[in-house]
């Protein structure tokens, strides 16, 4: 089962690809406390209150296409897979994201579908204004955030 | 194949079921020219310049459970089935959203379960704050938009 989003960001595939691949720009999206090495085989860190995530850094293609698989982090998303795939149309920069490898529809999985909804808006926000909401001054959706 | 999302909503269970149960309701947070008979049974009629979407009223259990299923609209909505299921958590009502019946994971899949995030949030806001972000006010999140 997959989590799949779509946005549409008015900025070159090279710029939306920095924001993914380094620490730098993951820190101005999604976690402002991100840690690690973002190198092919490296392991991306992401710390807040509520625990952490690691990400090993499975494919980097410039401007097209990142993929990770979660090494820890909560329960549910053990061993899942997390791909950002790139292309140009127009002036923009189509994002293609799936969350892949959810076991159950459980009741987290909805929450992350949302989540990851807000953070891709949070995403487009930094690349085409300078300023995203990362943790922990993310949008918050529900009692769990 | 189902699109799922979670929020939760600062407000009583009858009053999100009210706004998700009504014609002045859905106007306020999905879609402004929202007609037709809201009744089990019935057909609500969303108009947009976009296109129409038709959807059949299934069940409707008040501050509990909403059902519907996509009559006429896009191809790839036809037959499929959107259920609301609320519940009283604390101050929270949390709303569990499925969007299922989806026949292929599409890129218009992909779309559909960002933009579902976003009226999912803009249903929140109608509620918490009284203001929602309806069509053709909504936001947009890419070039289908």
């Amino acid at each position: 089962m997959d989590i799949l989003h779509r946005v549409g960001i008015k900025s070159p595939p090279g710029e939306v690809y920095k924001a993914l691949s380094t620490r730098e720009g993951l820190a101005a999206w999604w976690n402002n406390n991100t840690q690690g090495d973002g190198k092919v085989g490296g392991v991306l860190q992401f710390r807040s209150d509520a625990g952490g995530l690691d990400m090993k850094v499975l494919e980097l293609h410039p401007s097209e296409r990142v993929l990770w698989q979660v090494v820890d982090g909560p329960a549910e998303w053990m061993d899942t897979k997390i791909s950002w795939d790139l292309r140009q149309d127009g002036e923009y920069c189509i994002v293609l994201f799936k969350h892949q490898g959810w076991k159950e529809p459980v009741e987290f999985m909805h929450h992350c579908s949302t989540k990851w909804a807000i953070f891709m808006m949070s995403l487009k926000s930094f690349l085409e204004n300078g300023k995203g909401a990362p943790a922990p001054n993310d949008i918050k959706i529900d009692n769990w955030d």
